[in-house]
């Protein structure tokens, strides 16, 4: 983890134009034309973010998804994706095509170029995809969150998480473990509201790693200091279904990964305006804490503070 | 092969926008605000496009070197890119960085951002990098010869090519053997010219898999036949200092990948033009052949007709 950090400091000081937001944000943003292009990669390795054994229609669908998530993270709406494809078997291959496709459509990424390449025998598999956003709107960043504003989630938290738990082990059953499993293998952000939503927001990013950890990114990039009510966290049904929904169950769903759900901060003033814009494209949202001046995050449960868990999500 | 055919045959059918060119071009074109954004992305994978013991900043400098050619031949000026790190040894990383570094200067695409990934452990390691020109000129297609065009390279043919024999066991010394190694680690494209000779030109794309393969795909894409003459073909002193310039040679160098030299044809009129544009860059462009009517891709040698070479570059 070191290495990553001394390398991710190499590639910071390297990327020294004002576009690349310092790699400090989910996507690099270019102005052309008087529009904003947002441009975002994200890398899947195999048995590293996929399973050998994991369904190749979802691999790809994540592939997209994950992507599509940081485009609306910045206001953008979709304009295409190109990836670099690693061959492998033949019936693997168009099975990833065809999640491809279904994934490309549902987000409205058309596929607009890239590579394929050969990999040596036996290696594991990888997948790149870059995708772009455009908007002539504003593109938040991480660090526009303001001392008075609320903290707001969109969907619900830990689904993904807990999915990954019950497809590697964890005993349930039923519906709602499947329900869940889904949320893992196929995530499905709401991109339409990123767009709908950045005019009214002072910083926002999707929460892939974990709401704590990267809320204590927003916190850091914005120098503030950030409360999260731990009882405000909205969970699915099917979550506490299995999980229950006290603090532990909370604190689990709060550092879980892969939720591509967005988190963002707003001024009081805009919250009528925030519930409308989500209720409008039927999507959920939800004031989870507040933003005041000082450093860092903590959280609170029913309005006692409590400790901060070890992890506070996926570490990369 | 027949699998990657099969694969690309259906991300063709996926990539059905215009912005896409049919998946058949060197980059995707998208219009955004009365410009033009040309977008390719290239991935390099350890012991197929590189091989463990290179150094790390020349598989860098590859790596910003083969994308920042195909902008250029889509006519366009550099304007960034976003790259995909699979993380491995320390100092192996930090070598490529500075590759990265010195590349992403050289050819003016400063990093906007990427992906780490940590990969699993032995696993050959493989980098992606997205690059991004712009043009509020003409972006030639693969697909504009006409009958009548002269038929042009720039720089020099085979280099890199005889570089790679001389790095993998042909026997060579000395400055000429050095040089033409050089080529095939560091390749250097005049990516200005590109973007200079664009409204000139016909159709244009780099020849990275070898002159003959790549003036098939033209001619092919063309729908026109084309001629090239093998004693016109371009040949480095170097080159011709170790393999000579007769026919086997020439038609070696014009089956050997990794030239990233621009293949372009041109109406006859624009011919001073075109050597003005290059000579005022510095650049070399040699006429080699013709586009007449019919279909396929022919070779001469002094006037008389050469049977084409079985492998007429490198397969994918």
């Amino acid at each position: 983890m070191t290495t990553e950090l001394a390398l991710i400091a190499a590639l910071r000081a390297l990327a020294g134009t004002p576009e690349a937001r310092g790699l400090m944000d989910d996507a690099a943003v270019l102005e052309i034309g008087g529009e904003k292009l947002v441009l975002t990669l994200d890398t899947m390795v195999e048995s590293v973010h996929f399973l050998p054994g994991d369904p190749p229609k979802d691999i790809a669908w994540k592939l997209v998804a994950v992507n599509a998530s940081d485009v609306s993270a910045k206001g953008a709406e979709p304009l295409g994706c190109l990836y670099s494809h690693a061959l492998g078997e033949e019936s693997w291959d168009e099975a990833f095509v065809a999640g491809l496709a279904a994934a490309s459509a549902h987000f409205r990424l058309p596929l607009l170029g890239g590579d394929t390449v050969r990999m040596p025998a036996g290696a594991p598999r990888s997948f790149s995809l870059t995708a772009l956003g455009r908007t002539k709107g504003p593109v938040p960043s991480r660090g526009g969150a303001q001392a008075g504003d609320r903290i707001w989630v969109s969907g619900t938290i830990g689904d993904s998480g807990l999915g990954l738990s019950v497809l590697t082990g964890q005993e349930a059953e039923g519906q709602a473990a499947e329900w869940l499993a889904t949320r893992y293998r196929r995530p499905s952000p709401d991109t339409p509201l990123g767009p709908a939503l950045a005019p009214l927001v002072s910083a926002m990013m999707d929460i892939s790693d974990g709401l704590l950890v990267d809320g204590q990114r927003m916190a850091d990039a914005s120098g503030v200091a950030m409360i999260i009510g731990a009882d405000s966290v909205p969970l699915s049904e099917a979550f506490r279904a299995i999980a229950g929904d006290e603090l532990p169950a909370r604190l689990a769903a709060m550092t879980a990964g892969d939720d591509y759900c967005l988190l963002f901060t707003a001024p009081p003033q805009h919250t009528a305006q925030i519930r409308e814009t989500a209720a409008a494209l039927g999507c959920e949202v939800h004031a989870v804490g507040g933003v005041s001046a000082g450093t860092g995050l903590s959280v609170s449960h029913k309005g006692v503070p409590v400790p901060l868990p070890d992890q506070l999500g996926y570490q990369h």
